[in-house]
C-alpha cells in the first residue's frame, strides 16, 4: 500500500495493525522511533497498579506528575502541562494561538502543519536542503518576518536527525520575539543526543516566554501505547489556553502513573542512551555499504536514500520501514529506519542485502 | 474549596486527587457517575495485557475495537469513530462542524459548551425549568431557527438524569435537519436506563445523517480512567473530519483492549445494571425523607436541592458530593450523587442524616 493511498491517521509510520490485518503476524518494527528495549518493567507495574484505580477519572490537573517532571527537569511545576502525547499538545497550542500565518520547515513530523491546517493557518514550508544536509540555514532568520505567529522546530529533526547549532537557534528564538511568533521546540528526540543538556533549550525559559518546548515519554521509555507527553513554559496564560483547548481528562491514569515510575528509571535511560550511541554508526555504516546515501543523524533512527524501492519487499520480509515519500521535501526512494538492538539491526541489514541482491523481489 | 475558585479543569466532579492532597486519603466518591462496581476483572486484564505492548504506537483507526462496537451496537464499522473519551468526541465534532450558532440545554454537562466556546461559536442556552421537571419542552423546537448550526442533547441529562420523550427527540431531529444543524445526542448514560432499547436513537442513522450519537466506556464498565468513547454517525464525511481534528493516536492501545472486552462483559452490565435499578429508588426515598428535593432521575445518578450546604460538610467525613452550583440554570443548593452500592449509599444516607442533625458542621 503506498502512503498516499492511505487514510490520513496513516501517514506516519508505526502501522503495525495494518500489517498484522494483512499477515496475520507482527512486523518488526523499523518505521516508529521509540526505544527498541520496550517498556521499563517498573512503568509496566506502575501502569498495571493504576488501572486497578482506572474506575476513576484521572487527575485533570496531573498534579502528582507534573511535579515529578518539574522535578526532573529543574522547572517550576506551574510551566508544565501534560498530554496524551507530545502530538496532543502539538494540536493544543494551535488551537490555543490560532496562528494565521506559521513557519514550519521541510522536511519535518507531519502533524505540525495537520494542526494548523486545522485552524486555517497559512503555513510557509522552509525547504532544507540535502546539499546542506538538511541543516538549518541562516536564511531561516529571514523568513520570520513580522507577520509570523508561530514557528516549528523539531530538534533533532524527524525525519533528518539533524540538530541546529546553538548559535542559530537562539538567533531563531529572538528574532521571534521581535517578531511576536510563538517558537515550538519539539524535543521529544532531545534525550537520544550524545549530548541532551547542550542542545535543550529548557534553560531559556524564564527569558522567553514565547519558547514552548515540547517533550514525550513516547520515545525514550517505550511508552508510545499509553499516549504521555508534555510541555514546559513560562507563558502561564498560553498553558492555560491550552489547558481548554481540549477536554480535561487526556492524560489517562495509567499514562499518570507511568509517567511518574519512568522517571524513576534512570538505568534504563542510560542502557539505552548508551544502545543508541553503539548502534547507530554501526547501522550507518551498513546502510553506507550497501549502496545507501545516509544522512548522518544524531537521535535514534536514520534518514537514508535507497536507489530502489524497499517498502514492499520489506514487507514482505515481515520488516516495516518508513517510507518517507509522503514528507515535503523529500520523495519516493527516502526511507526512515530506527535504530533499534544489534540483533534487530542485523537482521534489518540482511533482508537490505537480500533485497539488493534480488532487484526482481 | 468552592467550585467558582477551581481551574477550569476542576468545573466537573471526581476531583479525588485534590482531596487526596489536602486530607492524604482517597474519598468515597459521590460526585462521578461511573458504575460503582469498579473496572470488570475481564478488562482489567486485557488492559494489563496490552501494556505489554504498549511500545507499539495504538492503532490510529481503532481497526478492531471499531468493528467490535459496530458488532455490538448493530451498525456499520464505518459509521463508528473512537476518542479518548466521550469528552474528546464532544470537542472534535464542534471543531470539525465550527458551529456559528448552537443550542444547548441549561442545564446539562458542561464540556458542550466549553468546546462551543473554542470556536467562538454563540451558543444559546435554553433553560429547563424545575416547575417542568427538568424535563425539555415542546418550545425547544422553536429555538432551532434556521440559523442553528449544532443542538446538543443528553440523554437521559446529566446532571437531571431526565429523558425527553420519544416523540420529541424525532421532532427535533426532524426540525434539526430542516435547519441543516447536526444533532448531537449524549447517550453516555443511556445504559443505565430501565429500558436502554427503547430510548436510543441508534436506529434513526442512517435516515439521519445530521444525527451524532455520543457513547462512552466510561460510565457503563467504570473505565473512567482509560479514556475510553466512541460515536456513531451515517454521515461519513463528518467523521473524517472529526479524525483530523486532533491527534492521530488519540485511544492508547490498553483502552482499544479494554473496550473489546468491556463489550464481552454480558455479566457485569446485568448485575450494574440491576444494581442501579435497586439501589437509584432507596436513595431517592432516603434523600426525600432526609428533607431533600429530589428530581426523578432515571440513570445512575440523582440531582436534589438542599436546604442547608452539604459539599464541606460531606468532605470533612471523606464523601465528595458534586455540587451543581456552577450548572447554568441550577445554583446554590443543588446537589448531584451518584448511585452506587448499597453499603456506600447508606454511608452517604448516614452522613447526611449526621449533618441535618449537627447544622453547626
Amino acid at each position: 500500500m503506498r502512503n498516499n493511498d492511505r487514510p490520513p491517521e496513516l501517514v506516519h509510520g508505526g502501522d503495525w495493525a495494518g500489517y498484522a490485518e494483512e499477515y496475520g503476524a507482527l512486523p518488526l518494527d523499523f518505521s516508529s522511533n521509540v526505544s527498541p528495549l520496550g517498556l521499563p518493567e517498573g512503568v509496566c507495574r506502575a501502569a498495571a497498579l493504576a488501572l486497578e484505580q482506572a474506575d476513576r477519572y484521572p487527575d485533570p490537573l496531573c498534579r502528582d506528575l507534573r511535579k515529578a517532571i518539574a522535578a526532573a527537569e529543574h522547572v517550576d511545576p506551574a510551566w508544565c502541562l501534560c498530554g496524551g502525547g507530545a502530538a496532543d499538545l502539538i494540536y493544543r497550542a494551535v488551537l490555543a494561538r490560532r496562528p494565521r500565518r506559521a513557519l514550519v520547515t521541510a522536511p519535518t513530523f507531519a502533524e505540525y502543519e495537520s494542526a494548523l491546517d486545522l485552524v486555517r493557518c497559512r503555513t510557509v514550508l522552509f525547504p532544507l536542503r540535502e546539499d546542506a544536509g538538511f541543516l538549518l540555514e541562516d536564511r531561516f532568520l529571514d523568513a520570520i518576518t513580522p507577520d509570523t505567529d508561530m514557528v516549528f522546530l523539531c530538534e533533532p529533526n524527524n525525519p533528518t536527525g539533524r540538530t541546529t547549532r546553538r548559535e542559530l537557534l537562539l538567533a531563531v528564538l529572538d528574532r521571534c520575539r521581535e517578531a511576536g511568533a510563538l517558537l515550538v521546540v519539539d524535543e521529544c528526540f532531545g534525550d537520544f543526543l550524545d549530548d541532551p543538556a547542550a542542545h535543550t533549550l529548557k534553560s531559556l525559559l524564564g527569558a522567553y516566554p514565547n519558547l514552548l518546548i515540547v517533550k514525550a515519554f513516547t520515545k525514550l521509555y517505550a511508552m508510545a501505547g499509553l499516549r504521555l507527553g508534555y510541555c514546559l513554559c513560562a507563558d502561564g496564560g498560553l498553558l492555560d489556553a491550552m489547558g481548554r483547548c481540549a477536554q480535561p481528562w487526556a492524560v489517562s491514569g495509567p499514562a499518570q502513573a507511568a509517567g511518574i515510575a519512568a522517571l524513576g528509571e534512570a538505568d534504563y535511560v542510560r542502557e539505552v542512551r548508551q544502545l543508541i550511541r553503539t548502534e547507530r554508526p554501526w547501522l550507518a555504516a551498513e546502510l553506507t555499504r550497501l549502496g545507501f546515501r545516509v544522512i548522518p543523524g544524531e537521535a535514534n533512527f536514520l534518514l537514508f536514500f535507497s536507489p530502489v524501492p524497499l517498502g514492499e519487499p520489506l514487507r514482505k520480509r515481515g520488516i516495516l520501514l518508513r517510507s518517507c515519500e509522503n514528507y515535503h521535501g523529500l520523495g519516493a526512494g527516502w526511507y526512515r529506519t530506527a535504530v533499534r538492538t544489534h540483533e534487530d539491526n542485523r537482521r534489518l541489514i540482511a533482508a537490505l542485502e537480500d533485497i539488493r541482491r534480488d532487484k526482481t523481489t
